[in-house]
């Protein structure tokens, strides 16, 4: 059966699709007997050569328009931003067209309203291709761990971050020198802002968690913190304590007491499998009741491995088109409103680097402080310094509460031994 | 929906189904619509407790009569063996009931034959957990990587073996005490046979190739060794190397020339990810043309994690019976009959372990003859010894071809010097 599919965005993902189909469309239709086609492609600018053959597919310059052809079966949004996209998807969605898109900001915004407008309609969403590249994770969530309660993913979801820290950690670069590396690469935008600053990853963990645990998810829900404030050293010490500092997105189910959401960078031991992912692969690590622990890696980004997310949805989505399946809603109908936990009530175990004088009585103040707040520790180190007015006094706690360490810090940073704001890194 | 199930085998697996249908047919509903309800239970002995509870649920001590339970929708083999189960899959089929099932030995070599007779009635064949357990593995290559031609697999598929190799390299144990080990833990049966001579990873490499590469594979057409002749010495040698042994089956597409599927022990380098694959874990490596390098890891085996997979499966097919969709076969219509590589003709790095005499002129002989093979060395080590008349001599080759080897190490094996059978161990 021929699936007609409208392309809007000519970009990187975009030009990735059509040069999959140009490619594997017969290999495709011998699996499944779904013969893909693209109809048409939509962008504003069609003058630089992206290196793939357009002969034959119409061009828009408008997307609303390419929306409007009604040859096209299903429309992949690929534009990137909120306010347009949304308004293709809706429109795409009024004259009945399938959905694939790989907008995270976009469907961890206004993901429940798109889905509820599909399934007033009966019409697909696909969004594979916003979580994790290539990585079909989505698919296992929603189909393979159908048998189980999810109880946690831990995710390496940012490529850029993750590139970013495998340079500070094995190339002892500065995060600036990483980053500019990383734009050389094409592994970070011009204004990597939502990459570094954990924008990016909190909307893939907010996505990730609405499915996982059948609930809506705002944004307002997730903590989020970047790797734009990480120090070279304190990578450096961390790896002294055998640790790699990573970029991590949790979502955790704690029953009762609601949800966690959150991302922030973390310690990750240096034998857990998340501390082996290098450069701009991503890896999402999933705890069920009974699956257990699993991972699934890949390329989270990129034209090809994105592109193979695309095509993914669009082939479900034909043969769902080709056997007249009734379209499931995107959330199921059991979805159910949870609490979500405050981040102050989360527990972590936590990197502490207090720059001090080195003066009897500091640590044993320091100590003071940490077990009026509850918090115990697992181990210290006093590093050797030129400068006896500011010496690193590192120390890994056990598992404490986010508020807890907070206001122990706080009022830490108030005393005058300390000459610089204390660095607070998570640990896994 | 209901969907009715009848489970023969109520051994671990089986048990683990009943278990998480009674924890999670709520949850599983709710995502779903599909309600699962366990209808009948086929064993010859029910009077062991399983820990599960089989109130309302029918027994049979005759498979063959619980398939002819015309209430039952799904049929769930968990027998094990090959010729009874065989017989119950044709049953099932005869009597239109969709067949889920955990066998990987039947499927490996009676696939073929079972999908064709299922094709022909219209019924599902679900058989994600006769593969790596939990891990999803057949249906991300059916489903996830559809729009990719696969190029290589690699995989960590046998659980015990992993865990022997894992407490040989971690802990020195010999191949017998670690298999002591596995069998106290119930992570080798009592007859550990086709677990440690690579039988059982050959039986789902050949299942995952034929899928990957959508052609019959015959289990003739897989070269097969297993963990069971690895000595502990070369064990400690692969370590200072800078590698970890690992029973690993591949499935290759090598385009013109066909495709290569083996089984064997390798050196894995300690910065490749499968090295950190420990214990019972297992973990497919997936290598394709626009997804690129993936990996999927978790538990391979046991209870739970099989069920996972189990009643995915039968979601699925529940999903599919509920919206009416003619099931699409198996195996695709576009299989092809494929050209299999001989096992001499594959290229691997190798690490050989040569017994000599420790005399002048051994290297020059060794290292000759091998060149005379075509095979350049890469690193050499000799080691000390207090024996004179076998100082251990350690080779790693560059890439070389098996049949060069072999014929190179038999004609070494011969010399006077050499005192033991040489020790060849393939390299990834």
């Amino acid at each position: 059966m021929d699936i007609r599919i409208g392309v809007v965005g000519f970009g990187t993902i975009g030009s990735g699709v059509v040069d999959l189909v140009a490619k594997n469309s017969k290999v495709i239709f011998e699996k499944t007997g779904i013969n893909l086609i693209i109809h048409a492609v939509a962008d504003l600018d069609f003058s630089s050569d992206r290196g793939v053959n357009l002969d034959g597919i119409k061009k828009y310059t408008d997307g609303i328009e390419l929306v409007n052809d009604s040859d096209i079966d299903i429309v992949i949004e690929l534009v990137g931003g909120i306010d347009y996209p949304l308004k293709l998807v809706k429109e795409s969605l009024k004259k009945s067209r399938h959905i694939v898109s790989a907008n995270k900001a976009l469907f961890a915004k206004s993901g429940p309203e798109i889905y509820t407008l599909a399934a007033e309609k009966g019409l697909a969403v696909g969004i594979e291709a916003s979580v994790a590249g290539g990585i079909p994770i989505i698919k296992s969530i929603k189909e393979a761990l159908v048998g189980n309660n999810i109880q946690e993913i831990r995710g390496i979801i940012n490529g850029t971050s993750n590139y970013i820290m495998t340079k500070m950690t094995e190339e002892g670069k500065t995060f600036d020198e990483a980053l500019k590396k990383a734009q050389e690469l094409g592994l970070a935008e011009a204004d990597p802002t939502l990459d570094v600053n954990g924008g990016d990853a909190s909307h893939k963990i907010a996505i990730l968690a609405a499915l996982a645990f059948n609930t809506p998810v705002l944004m307002s829900n997730v903590y989020v913190e970047g790797i734009d404030r990480i120090n070279l050293n304190d990578v450096k010490y961390a790896e002294e304590l055998g640790y790699v500092v990573k970029l991590i997105a949790i979502a955790k189910d704690r029953g009762k007491d609601g949800i966690e959401a959150r991302v922030h960078p973390m310690l990750v031991p240096m034998d857990n499998q998340l501390a082996g992912i290098r450069n701009e692969f991503n890896a999402v690590f999933v705890r069920s009741d009974y699956l257990g622990d699993a991972m699934f890696t890949g390329r989270g980004a990129g034209s090809f491995p994105t592109a193979s997310a695309v095509v993914a949805d669009i082939v479900d989505i034909g043969i769902k088109m080709r056997d007249h399946v009734k379209i499931a809603p995107f959330i199921s109908p059991g979805s159910k409103e949870r609490n979500f936990i405050p981040f102050g009530d989360t527990q972590n175990r936590y990197y502490l680097h207090f720059t001090t004088a080195d003066k009897l009585g500091v640590l044993s103040k320091i100590t003071g402080i940490l077990g009026d707040h509850r918090i115990s520790i697992a181990s210290v180190i006093q590093k050797e310094s030129d400068d006896q007015s500011s010496v690193p006094l590192l120390m890994m706690t056990h598992e404490a509460k986010e508020s807890d360490i907070v206001s122990a810090v706080d009022q830490i940073n108030s005393m005058t031994e300390i000459s610089k704001k204390t660095v607070i890194i998570r640990a896994l």
